[in-house]
């Protein structure tokens, strides 16, 4: 068995878990089910009251004029990114290096769109108004992902977003914003949906994610932009004659956890916390901007592992099923609050760092 | 309100339904769901026991090496015809003038794919061996669809499909089956499936259609090629995190409906007959070689919408909601057989082709 396995299988055993909103199974789908009356008709190809009704509502929360339901964001973005190129006639657009599009798509927005990506800013860093006044070449859209997930969930200021916006509107480019996480920073910016969306030409929502629906996306924008929208769904074969048991679940679990957003935010800083006070441990952000952070070792990928689920045995708490290596002496793995961190034991979370500190101080020097 | 709704209103007024399984309603996934353990996992993102055990289950009745299950057909076909291109380099492949990729996808093959698509045979005719052997261009791929939908479900001769397949080998043209309805076309053929997907080098089946499930497509192949699909259903955005709610119902349905292919079949002949027996209505084709045909009226739209409502009153049972334009002076409509048939009160059956038969005659001459 390899290593891998002996913290996957702790974590699996462990009886309480501290990330998330419990296990990705079919009961998420039957219990978004239970008050749904068996005939209540499925939409046809993307027309039909179950579908109209939430993109609507979505729509309005978003403050937008019109809202599309894709099956995927991944989708839903390189749509959004090939209509403002189509409409600008200029195939370039710019993004953080670790966006979706750059390191998760297998490179659909080159191969299937054959738009040409600029990465801005660092890796590590969020995109700053510098970087976006630095750019050279001519762009058709400009997207920001809020929060920047790669490195832990950063933000940029609220007073950045507006003065990006302004730039973009003025140079004529097209702001998109990559809102997989969007519901999970309003409490941080003390912003509403409808007020951070208004910088935004087009945005995406996914409600898989804090929502913890089951798959599928909003793209919204105004109403040329979400018809012509439609028609690229058609062409990448996600205009589905149903795609009601996406959108059943992602309205009834919106409803459920949308006022939970500043919740799962407070925990997340008191988690934060929790690890920083460990001995060669620290997040990133140090203070999480919304739900989620990385928790980052100073110690390698294999040593962690053991760590860790000696730890999960010992207190019957499981904090991660994998720890990635980001040198050979240091690791790190990522980290999103939901509904479970409120159902954990407190006495026993605070065992678990007083552990992990312990366990961590007695690592031999690297 | 318009002539349309006033057939498509009398048609849900109906009692009895004479095509399909009944409404497309959240019942049909609610039933799908009743025997599965809620604590069943998700896949994610195309890896985990639900899909694979699918994947399996059809490539072994398919009789390919390999299966993988996609979102949509349309996203479906387009990449396998992808495939064949960048395989071969040239991106030219031939398929029917009333294939669905030409006619209802937004032309996602030459707007995603950058694919040429030539045009075989006259639209009212199926592909014939001929039409392959005049091809002038060399081409990747040739795309058959079975039944050829578009003109009430037409088949070649099975001996053809040898022939094509024979030919195709030979001159190194991929050979791709949109089995869209493959199942319902087997107890014409007396054919098992894995039979008639040996002639081909890649195959999409639908779980939709005759099957009844909710959405859903495989694609099969040997394995080199269902890998490489993966990696395009990512770029297109159809490697959702779930696809289970689609998976067990296609699976529930395909259990329930697969043993009922032969007498949807048979009802069809049986149907047929009878519209073939009242004046100025015939079908195409005249037997049909499936479940589906098409019904023509030597009648306008609009006339038949009248005619239409008013039998399904005076009868209770719904033949159609919808009629469409072919000239000004003639229509048509599509039919497909399943489960409602077998229920409709055969007396009152009847009864709707005397009176069909009875209003056809009274039509003024046109």
């Amino acid at each position: 068995m390899s290593e891998i396995n002996i913290l996957g299988e702790a974590y699996k055993k462990a009886k309480y878990k501290v990330p998330g909103h419990g296990p990705r199974n079919v009961q998420v789908l039957k219990e978004a089910l239970i008050n749904i009356d068996g005939e209540m008709e499925s939409e046809m190809y993307g027309k039909g009251k179950v579908i109209d009704d939430f993109q609507d509502k979505i729509a309005l929360y978003l403050g937008k004029e019109a809202a599309v339901f894709f099956p995927s964001g991944t989708m839903a973005q390189q749509i959004a990114l090939r209509i403002w190129c189509d409409q600008k006639g200029i195939k370039k657009v710019a993004y953080h290096p670790l966006s979706h599009l750059e390191i998760h798509e297998e490179d659909g927005l080159k191969e299937l769109h054959h738009i040409e990506p600029i990465l801005l800013a660092d890796k590590d860093t969020v995109i700053q108004l510098e970087d976006v006044l630095k750019l050279e070449e001519e762009i058709a859209c400009l997207l920001l992902e809020l929060p920047q997930r790669e490195i832990g969930g950063q933000l940029p200021d609220y007073k950045t977003l507006e003065d990006i916006s302004a730039f973009c509107k003025e140079k004529g480019i097209k702001l998109h914003l990559d809102g997989a996480r969007l519901f999970e920073i309003l409490p941080y910016y003390q912003k509403s949906a409808a007020e951070v969306c208004a910088l935004f030409d087009s945005v995406y929502v996914s409600f898989y994610k804090g929502i913890g629906g089951i798959a599928g996306a909003i793209l919204a924008g105004d109403k040329a932009f979400t018809e012509e929208s439609k028609v690229w769904k058609r062409r990448h074969g996600g205009d589905l004659i149903s795609l009601y048991p996406y959108i059943i679940s992602a309205d009834y679990y919106f409803d459920q956890r949308l006022s939970n957003m500043n919740q799962y935010y407070e925990e997340a800083k008191e988690l934060a916390q929790f690890f920083n006070q460990c001995y060669r441990v620290s997040t990133k952000p140090l203070e999480p901007v919304s739900n989620m952070f990385h928790v980052h070792f100073e110690a390698p990928k294999d040593e962690m592992e053991v760590i860790l689920a000696t730890i999960y045995e010992e207190t019957g708490i499981g904090l991660t099923g994998y720890v990635r290596e980001v040198t050979k002496t240091t690791s790190y793995y990522e980290i999103s609050i939901g509904d479970l961190y409120a159902q954990l034991p407190k006495e026993d979370l605070k065992k678990v760092f007083q552990l992990l500190d312990e366990k961590m101080k007695s690592i031999k020097t690297l």
